[in-house]
C-alpha cells in the first residue's frame, strides 16, 4: 500500500505542480497517471507545439514546459505510479481514502485531488479480432520502456507523431523495425517525418504504407503479424516479431471517475464555485481541466492557480486548528523533501570607504 | 484624453499579464502606475532576487519576470502613462469611466481594471522643512529618466539598492554625483555595494557617509543642498546642485482608490467571490493583490488567473451578446495589434519512401 498525504490522480500540468505548492506546505505527493509520462495532453497531444499563453513565457514547447515544472517539483520527490488508471475511490472510516488501479495499486492518502483533466488517455485499439489475447503478450498500446525492446523485432502501426518517433526512437536499439501504416503519407512534426525518411532510406526501419496489421499469430505470446497490403497484387506479407504497438492515438475518457459519486456537468466534476475547489465528497477536490465552476477556463494557468488554492484547504483538512502563515518563496526560500534548499542571496551590510 | 478598450491601474506583473489576455480577445489596453516603470513589487522591492513559485520556472529573478512579461505583451502594443498615479474615477452616462490622474491626464474607457497591488507605490520624503517648495524643480523622488542628469551636479541620499544603483548609473553620465547615508553601512545586493565602493574609490562617486542633507537653497530652483555630518567637528558642506534625490524607498498606500466608492476589506477591494473578480461597481474589476475574496492568495500565479478570468467578462461587457469561441493559443496562434503573428508551425502530409 503507497501511502500519502495528497494522493494527485492526472500527472498533467495541474497535477505536477500541486507537488509544488504541497510541498511547500510540506504535504507529501503521490501521482497516478494512465499514461506512462507525466504531462498529460501537453506530453501526449502536442509536446512540440509552441504555447503562448503560460504567464513569462512568450513561447514554451508543450514538452518543455513539462520538463520545468519536473524540475521544479524534483525537491518534492513526489512517488509515480505510472501506466495505471485509478478505477475505484474507498472512503474509509476514518476519513481517508484508498484508491485502486487497474493493476490492482492501492494507494492510501486523507486527500484525493482529481487531476484528471479530460479523462484517462485511453488508446485506440485496432480491430483484430484476437487482439485481446496477446494484450501484454506482445502487444503493447503505449511505450512504457522503450528498453524492453533492445534486440527484439518490433511492428509499428500508425502514421503520426507518436508512430514515427518511436519508430526512430527504436530503430537504434531493436534489432529489426517495420512500420505500417494505412496510407502513403505520415502527418507529423517536419523534423519527424524527415528523420524516418532517412532511416527507411538506409534501411533501418522497414516500411509497409497502404497496407495494415490484419492478424495476429502465436501460441500464448505473439509470434508473427500478418500486413495485407492495399495492392491486391501485393498479397500479405507474414512478419515475425516480438512485439506489436498499434500506436493510432489516445483519447481521454472520463473513465471511472464518472462513477466515483461527483456532481458531473457536461463531463466535467462540479466544484465549490472557486472557494477550495473541493467536490462534494469532502477531502476529495478537483482541478484543472476536470473540474467546473461558473467563468471556469480550460486553461493551463488556471490549473496552476486552483492548485495553489486547493493545498491550502487541503493543509487545513489534513493540519486541523493549526495556523498556517503564508510566506513567500523569495522570502522563505524553497525546502525539498530531498534535503535541497534553494533561497534568495541574503542582501550585504557593508561599509563603504571613498 | 487617452481613449482604449480596457484601462488598467497598475503595471505590475498582475496588470501586465492583463494586456496579454485582453490582446487574445481583440481588445486595447492601457496602463497607469504611480512608479516609473513597470513590475510593480517586482521592479520596485525585489528586483534581483529569485521567485520560486511561478510555475514552469524552477527559478526567476523578479526583475526578469517583468522583462518576460513585457516581451509577452509587446504584440499588443499597450499605452503606458507611468509616474502618475490614478486620482478620480467618474462614470459617465453611457457607463463608460473617466479616470484622471494627479497629474491631470485623463483615460476613457468602458472597463476600468483595478490592478493596484498593495497600492500606489509613494515615496518616503525626508523631513527638511522647504522640500515640497523644490518638488519637481530640482527634486524628485523617484528616477523616471536618467538622461535628464546628463552632465548635472547630482546629490543622492540613501543607502539601500535604490540609491547605490543610481549613483552607479548616474556616475556615467552625470557630471558629479554624491551619495549621502545617514550611515556608514549600506544594505544591498553584493555586486551593487562592491560596485559603488570601486567608483568611490575612483572618485567617480562622492561619499558622504554619517551625514544628512538638512536643508534646500534656491530662489526657485534648488541651487544647493547642505550636509550635516553626525561629527561635529566636520560640521557641514555646503554642496552645489542641479538635482537632488532623496530614494528612502517608496511604500503602498491604498490611495485614492480607497474613496472610489468600492466595498473595502482589510485594505483590499472586495470582489464577488472568483466569478469574474467585478467590484460592487459594474465595470470595474479588480484584480491581484489589491482584492480580496474568501481564500485569496496574494500570490503571482492568482493574478495570472484572475486576469485571464477578467477579461473574458470584460470580452462580454464591451461586446454584448457576442459569443466568443475560446482557440487555445497552440492552435489558433497569436495575432498582435502591431501585424505580428505567432503561430505553431502546422504538422507536415509528407510521404515516405523506403
Ligand atoms: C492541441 C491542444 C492545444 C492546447 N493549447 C493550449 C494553450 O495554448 N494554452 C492553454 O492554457 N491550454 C492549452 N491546451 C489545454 C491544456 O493542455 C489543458 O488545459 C491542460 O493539459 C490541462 O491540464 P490538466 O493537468 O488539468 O489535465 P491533462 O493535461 O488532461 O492531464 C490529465 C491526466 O490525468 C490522467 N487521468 C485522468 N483520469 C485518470 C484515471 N482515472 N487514472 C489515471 N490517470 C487519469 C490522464 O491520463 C492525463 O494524463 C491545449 C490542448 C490541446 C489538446
Ligand atoms: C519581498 C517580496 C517577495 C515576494 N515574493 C513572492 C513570491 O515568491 N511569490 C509570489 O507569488 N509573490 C511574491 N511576492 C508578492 C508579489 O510581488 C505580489 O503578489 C505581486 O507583485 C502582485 O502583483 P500585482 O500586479 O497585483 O500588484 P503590484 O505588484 O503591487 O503592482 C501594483 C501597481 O499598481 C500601482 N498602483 C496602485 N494604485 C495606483 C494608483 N492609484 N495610480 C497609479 N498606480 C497605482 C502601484 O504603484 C504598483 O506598481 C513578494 C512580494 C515581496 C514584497
Amino acid at each position: 500500500m503507497i501511502k500519502t498525504d495528497i494522493l494527485i490522480i492526472g500527472a498533467g500540468p495541474t497535477g505536477l505542480f500541486t507537488v509544488f505548492e504541497a510541498g511547500l506546505l510540506k504535504l507529501k505527493t503521490h501521482l497516478i497517471d494512465a499514461l506512462p509520462q507525466p504531462g498529460g495532453q501537453c506530453s501526449e497531444i502536442y509536446p512540440k507545439k509552441p504555447i503562448y499563453d503560460i504567464p513569462a513565457f512568450p513561447e514554451i514547447l508543450a514538452g518543455d514546459l513539462v520538463k520545468n515544472l519536473m524540475d521544479q517539483i524534483r525537491p518534492f520527490d513526489p512517488g509515480f505510479t505510472l501506466g495505471e488508471r485509478a478505477e475505484t475511490l474507498d472512503k474509509q472510516e476514518d476519513g481517508s481514502f484508498i484508491v485502486t488501479t487497474n493493476k490492482g495499486t492501492e494507494h492510501h492518502a486523507p486527500v484525493v485531488v482529481i487531476a484528471g483533466g479530460l479523462g484517462s488517455f485511453e488508446p485506440r485499439k485496432p480491430l483484430i479480432p484476437n487482439i485481446q489475447n496477446f494484450e501484454d503478450r506482445g502487444i503493447a498500446y503505449m511505450i512504457k520502456d522503450p528498453e524492453v525492446y533492445r534486440n527484439k523485432k518490433v511492428v509499428i502501426s500508425g502514421g503520426g507523431d507518436s508512430a514515427l518517433d518511436w519508430a526512430i526512437y527504436l530503430a537504434e536499439i531493436a534489432s529489426e523495425v517495420s512500420l505500417v501504416h494505412r496510407r502513403n503519407e505520415f502527418r507529423g512534426a517536419l523534423d519527424s517525418v524527415e528523420k524516418a525518411s532517412e532511416l527507411a532510406k538506409l534501411g533501418k526501419i522497414q516500411l509497409f504504407t497502404e497496407a495494415e496489421v490484419t492478424a495476429l499469430h502465436g501460441k500464448t505470446e505473439l509470434e508473427a503479424v500478418i500486413v495485407t497490403h492495399n495492392d491486391k497484387e501485393k498479397g500479405e506479407t507474414y512478419v515475425e516479431v516480438d512485439a506489436f504497438i498499434p500506436l493510432f492515438g489516445l483519447s481521454p475518457k472520463l473513465g471511472p471517475i464518472g462513477n466515483w459519486g461527483f456532481e458531473i456537468e457536461r463531463n466535467a466534476i462540479k466544484v465549490n464555485n472557486a472557494y477550495d475547489y473541493q467536490t462534494n465528497i469532502p477531502g476529495v477536490y478537483a482541478i484543472g481541466d476536470v473540474n467546473t465552476y461558473p467563468g471556469k477556463l480550460k486553461l493551463i494557468l488556471s490549473g496552476f492557480h486552483e492548485a495553489a488554492v486547493m493545498c491550502q484547504s487541503a493543509y487545513q483538512l489534513i493540519n486541523p486548528g493549526k495556523r498556517y502563515v503564508m510566506k513567500y518563496t523569495t522570502v522563505g526560500g524553497v525546502e525539498g523533501f530531498d534535503g535541497t534548499k534553494k533561497e534568495a542571496k541574503k542582501e550585504v551590510v557593508q561599509s563603504i570607504m571613498a
